[in-house]
């Protein structure tokens, strides 16, 4: 084994850890508080929530909404404004990836000079960004725990994938009671999110001992809950679990990276500006078949993760049945199995192909890909091959 | 579930990850550095490789080796004055649990007042500490990612359990060839060290989703290579296997506290500066049999991680195979089952059963213990109510 270095937030979890929100960002020094969310999870009260808590902290507070999913430069080159304007010196997110990403790009910008397309890649922050505190309300995407932010590279419309220790908030806060707003569809599409999250990153060529454990439960959490989690807005022991699996599938990405799935999704959002679980979900199965040859014995293991009885099949059988599960997973949750209806054109497939093989994501996948497998994968997953 | 918090210092892992200290340091802002190790471990010549790697980063260095296994409060004391004398402003910790519990108190007088005895209990550090970068060369206390300083007053005879948040060194740095120069015997002992924290974390009250997976899989680790470890110095797999169960085990106990076999050992180690790892592994069986009817699911686990064949078994008898393999693991290592031949007197035991009610690590065992119940554990282990 090479060397290898992990990292994680300070994380408080649980029912109601909202209310420490405000002596969380104290003992970070912060002063006066830049907050991140959107105009969903506003209507949401969670975000006046978190402010009243601030307010009992004495903290001052600027509250900033101006992005949009999939959040695109202009909007963080707009928010870095805003936040030195207002005299802020700590940053908050509130809401789901695309607040959280946008926040942790605004925290960037705001003591790292530029533009935020400089800073697309591996470890080119090289100034500390202010206090972070971050907190999911959807489970979800990972980034209150990740290194990384991505963001819509609106010129060339590709998603820029930032990756960098500075990144790691100084704390998350996940309080599973922030999941009982979100609708079915989108508590779907986010769940399948986490499980393309724990899936790549436990077949990541950089997973370690620190990770693998992580990925796995994430997955079987996701096998168990994500159902009763869409059944129902109120199932309070659901909620929790994916909550849980979110974290855990975060901080094994983060620390292993992702794989082919997120280097393919990357140019759909970027290009279409398509939602981000969904493609995710959709793609899944299809990369997961391509990748199936790189390493059997870990398939296997998502097999029995996901609750699949495996005794007495090949190893290649009993590989396999981990696509079944994601497939059925899917298909319970009315989660298409095709990108066909989705705006995508088949002439689009090869300015994406040849982008996602220079994803940062692609560098982990299990099995080699190059333009052509990609461009073979997508017209699969868009049925124009049949 | 309550709310629970989670955190871990940055890890760095792997075979030659020692050659990362100086730019470690530098990235903490570390000018001349105060290096703790023991006559032991300097004998070994990981400090002289790590200075060295110093050197190479131009990081000016102050070594300090002047402690004893199971740190005392002077010894401490003696530390800081070099330490403030020196101009040092950063600390490394190189060596076992004496090494780094004794460089963390270090760290923590250098930036709070007063004397070590005053932050004994829980959350009694207000100021932050310097830059901590820990090197552990057994596997192992866990003390370079805990959030404890166990240090022994020498007034009272007891072991002190410093535990703050701020006692996290900032970065771990784990090198697995640092356990090739460990002898057979401290291989074994800080091995069932290892075993302990990962059982007493594992069945501790504050256990969570974050550190069980951990705790079982170091539980794993030590059933599978401790045998090996012990059996030579030069076995790689080994040498690894036991690093990753040391950190999987220290992340684990450092959120979700030890157990009663801490609480008890501490005093053993108090009263009588006698070396915590084999105490640790003595008094383990007698600990588990006194709270298998607390959670004996949790057991059966334990018998499982261990590789016990439990089919067609009641719980119960599941549960207590896990108390079956530790006592077979410490009798294969050559340990004793019994306090007898450690210069332990029965009149002491009521001295230390009053003490170790009172230890930080009893407050998560998972089964009450009145002063009654401690005494007859002591009295169990020394083989005198026979």
């Amino acid at each position: 084994m090479g060397i290898f270095k992990f990292m994680t937030p300070e994380i408080i979890f649980g029912t109601n850890a909202l209310s420490q929100i405000g002596e969380s960002l104290l003992r970070l020094g912060a002063k006066k508080v830049f907050v991140v969310s959107d105009k969903g999870v506003l209507n949401s009260g969670w975000v006046e929530l978190a402010v009243r808590y601030l307010k009992d902290c004495k903290l001052d507070y600027c509250l900033w909404t101006e992005l949009t999913s999939n959040p695109k430069d202009y909007e963080v080159e707009k928010g870095v404004r805003t936040y030195v304007e207002s005299g802020c010196n700590s940053v908050v997110g509130i809401g789901g990836g695309s607040a959280i990403d946008a926040a942790k790009s605004v925290a960037l910008l705001a003591t790292n000079s530029g533009t935020i397309q400089q800073y697309e890649g591996v470890d080119l922050v090289t100034r500390p960004l202010p206090p972070m505190v971050m907190v999911p309300t959807t489970a979800g995407s990972g980034s209150e725990v990740s290194q990384f932010s991505i963001i819509r590279n609106s010129k060339h419309k590709v998603k820029m994938t930032i990756i960098s220790k500075s990144l790691i908030p100084d704390i998350a806060i996940i309080d599973p009671q922030t999941l009982m707003t979100k609708d079915a569809r989108l508590t779907a599409h986010t769940g399948m999110d986490v499980l393309s999250h724990a899936i790549e990153s436990y077949i990541s060529l950089a997973a370690t001992p620190m990770t693998e454990g992580y990925s796995l439960q994430a997955i079987r959490l996701v096998a168990n809950y994500l159902r009763p989690s869409v059944a129902s807005q109120h199932n309070r022991e659901a909620k929790e679990a994916m909550a849980m699996a979110s974290l855990q599938a975060g901080i094994a990405f983060s620390n292993s990276i992702l794989g082919a799935v997120h280097a393919m999704s990357h140019q759909l959002g970027g290009l279409l500006d398509l939602p981000h679980g969904e493609v995710n979900s959709i793609l899944l199965p299809y990369v997961l078949e391509y990748n199936l040859i790189s390493c059997p014995e870990k398939f296997k293991n998502i097999s029995e993760a996901f609750g699949e009885n495996v005794e007495g099949l090949s190893l290649t059988a009993a590989a396999r049945k981990a696509i079944g599960a994601v497939k059925e997973l899917a298909g319970d949750l009315g989660i298409s199995d095709s990108l066909s209806g989705l705006n995508l054109k088949e002439e689009q497939i090869d300015f994406m192909s040849h982008n996602a093989v220079h994803d940062a994501c692609m560098t982990t996948n299990p099995r080699d890909m190059k333009v052509s497998d990609v461009k073979m994968l997508f017209r699969h997953a868009l049925g124009s091959d049949i």
